[in-house]
């Protein structure tokens, strides 16, 4: 297993460049990758580290060893894998009901011995417990009242400008007071819909979108308005606009950095052309921007706030998919929403609690924070190209896969003559393991040929043994593997 | 002021010994008191202790010292205090406005230059912060991920097992499984009422009543069917149940210990009554039980829960007001409805942080909590006592106050001549002093007259120069004290 040390990273680093070398197509099947000797010359590292890059890529299906004579590119490389089609969607807006099938979704997810490819959740090993450690021991120290007393809305001050700094790096205009702390992004995007819309109101979502955001749709009971994406470009702006003006949309939820499920990442010009409509139209655009810490390069994309001239981006995100699923500590940033967002949060569930926020203040006080990202965001890149690289072995022909330049989801379209997504879920989680099934990340029937993987774990051969289990269940027949589930793997 | 050390609480026990004795005529207003000597033989403490419990008793206006002769009971005492009478209702149901006005007064508390006897919060000098801070400091660094991984709904299990046995304690029967950690009992009554209540239904409520309760009804849509109350009895029990039938309500919502803002304490035959018609009438009853282990003697009463049989009451609790605001640490026990509020939990905020519940349980652990609560018993006892002594002394004879035996809040009902409320509150935020006036306790008008002071700090000269300015206020003339606001006295 990867620890923190740097020849990890380094191994890391030579099995990502033959790897993108295979995708790139100049390294073909069949052909013989550089030599040890070569390679460690090329990228100055020791032979031994690219015999454990080399190693890496044998697991993840990339390379083969023969004896005597060196790594050769497997046949056939992932290049073979597609991505996923655009999306169409009917016109009208719907009633969500999703209720049933997302519930028992999750009540799955508490079971510890599942091998979790359905939640949207980064393993244990990815996440700098001990320094987050140390600095909630520091922030309970310190503070007056250690946590234990009442901080008034809208949340820690301290943290309230590292998020209005960070956004403002970003390429946003956002100031410590447009800040409301939240209960994770969930809460956010919660309060900033219930802010701009009412019951039977309609929303526009992307087509298909987190399901999260559309029980939300569900429970508050607004109508959902689909419009088609493409998995590369994003939501349809045409479609978009044409579904704020036929349906009188109060609201359009969007995810414009690595999309939940897609993995979509919209260009700075489709955000800019995103977030002009909404404001010529004025209509509140609320973006969820929780994975746009986790591009796979050091490019952080800019969120739609970054194109908000006069207020109509309600921006949400949180650290729960970058830092600490558990502190519960997410934002908004209502623009010009924010007196009303402010109240309801204080109706709802009244202030946050102080200690996680201190404790995450601290540690981005240190530095931790960015330096913890550098390390992430190469892992989730290796570990989505393990999860890539071992659909295209154990999938049938046909299988199109999500290409994500961040991120840790990968959206799976089965071919022709596979079962469905729900039949397959249901038989996975039969043999311990959990996916997230295409249908309920849409508002109307659809996606019953895909499904959500997660590679929020490091690669082990347990979730190799799990996706090969998952492929031999999706041409409907019997595991070859049986019992894939390895309690423990939740901490593995 | 106060510290935790046994002198202290010796010096308590004389003064509320003395202040007993006067309440109930033993002692008359003009009559000497037991001489220094005397008493101390009587109450086994030091002489030095008697003249400590008497120096209070004079800070609170009950005695006064003759020199060469003795300690003196004052006129008028404080038995001249009426309680406030009953309240009655208008028939029908109303839609809540009160968003403008409860926002003002919650902008309000966040100044911490304002005397805070608006806000139903306890002072930091009362809340055990080192101890939660060691517990903090155990709860990070002995569980796995230290708080930062997710936790599954439910919650924390070791939480949950305390809260069970406790609810055990006082006479329900409760099961670990059967509570659901939320972020305050403001999120559990939210969720309770969201579970059971679409917009446009009608909840029955206690009137007056907390107006964040009246809030939730206002923002989820929901119509309060307001019945009269008897500040000893609670409920007026036939208006509840022919409002059931009359309204359908789906709901009624209430505090049936030490109500906020009353300070009612129903007895356990009105609480059996109360479970027993809405059972009967297959009505969910949504108790909150904040304040019930803030009893100001030993004798925990039994929540509405003990009376349950048929799953029909969904009761909601918190630490926030008698250990730790800050943590946000609540819960409800749904009964019947349990799957409903785990799903809406689930979709509306996510699990809430380990953290704060983990720190809690190892207190609970402990055994803290129960001392803790001893010793705040005892004290918030002495505050309202002396909260009641300063209104004696400083308003307007015809002035009623209740005199609630838990909690640390007084409803005050002014006599005809008086300004009013929103006057009154107006009037004393200009001098730096919160109020709750009445109106914000009810759907419809009414309680102009009223106001709710909170005793929730250790009695201090700037308290009771607050409450002189208030009365003065009240009266409609100048304070005779000036500014009384002073910068920090919500950490002193």
């Amino acid at each position: 297993m990867p620890t923190s040390n740097g020849e990890v990273l380094l191994h890391d680093r030579v099995a990502n460049h033959v790897a993108a070398l295979i995708e790139a197509g100049a390294l073909r099947g069949g052909q013989r990758a550089p030599s040890v000797r070569k390679l460690s010359a090329q990228m100055k590292v020791s032979p031994a580290t690219v015999v454990l890059g080399y190693s890496q890529l044998q697991a993840r299906g990339l390379l083969e060893a023969r004896p005597q004579s060196g790594h050769y590119v497997k046949t056939p490389p992932r290049a073979a894998l597609a991505e996923p089609r655009a999306t169409t969607a009917a016109a009208g807006s719907a009633r969500v009901k999703l209720g049933d099938r997302v519930t028992g979704l999750y009540r799955s997810m508490r079971d510890p011995s599942i091998v979790p490819l359905g939640a949207a959740c980064l393993s244990a090993d990815l996440l700098p417990l001990t320094r987050l450690n140390q600095s909630a021991v520091v922030a309970t120290r310190t503070s007056a009242g250690g946590g234990a007393l009442y901080d008034p809305l809208p949340g820690n001050a301290t943290l309230r400008t590292h998020i209005a700094r960070r956004a403002v790096d970003h390429g946003a205009s956002v100031r410590r007071d447009d800040v409301i702390v939240t209960s994770g992004a969930i809460e956010a995007i919660q309060l900033c819909l219930r802010a701009v819309a009412k019951p039977g109101d309609a929303v526009v979502v992307e087509r298909p979108t987190y399901f999260g955001g559309l029980r939300l749709l569900e429970e508050i009971g607004l109508r959902a308005v689909e419009v088609p994406t493409h998995p590369a470009m994003g939501m349809d702006l045409d479609a978009l606009e044409s579904a704020l003006v036929r349906h009188k949309a109060k609201a359009c939820l969007t995810v414009p950095n690595f999309s939940n499920p897609l993995g979509t990442l919209m260009s700075d010009e489709a955000k800019a052309a995103l977030v002009d409509i909404m404001s010529r139209r004025q209509v509140p655009l609320i973006e969820s921007d929780v994975y746009g810490d986790l591009c796979h390069d050091e490019n952080r994309p800019r969120s739609a706030k970054a194109f908000d001239r006069d207020g109509w981006v309600m921006s949400c995100s949180s650290f729960s998919k970058s830092l600490a699923p558990g502190y519960r500590v997410g934002w908004a940033i209502p623009g010009r929403f924010y007196d009303r967002v402010d109240e309801l949060k204080f109706t709802y569930t009244g202030a946050s609690a102080p200690l996680p926020q201190m404790t995450i203040a601290d540690f981005l006080d240190s530095g931790g924070y960015d330096r913890h990202l550098r390390l992430l965001r190469r892992r989730i890149s290796t570990q989505v190209s393990a999860g890539r690289d071992a659909i295209a072995r154990h999938f049938p022909a046909g299988t199109r896969v999500s290409r994500p330049h961040g991120g840790f989801l990968l959206w799976v379209e089965l071919p022709r003559g596979c079962v469905s997504a729900v039949q397959l879920q249901r038989r996975a989680l039969a043999r311990g393991i959990s996916i997230a099934p295409g249908p309920i990340f849409a508002a109307r029937d659809g996606f019953d040929n895909c499904f959500r993987l997660s590679c929020g774990y490091p690669w082990s051969d347990i979730l190799d043994r799990a996706i090969a289990t998952l492929g031999t269940l999706a041409r409907g027949g019997p595991p070859s593997h049986g019992q894939t589930s390895v309690p423990g793997v939740q901490s593995s």
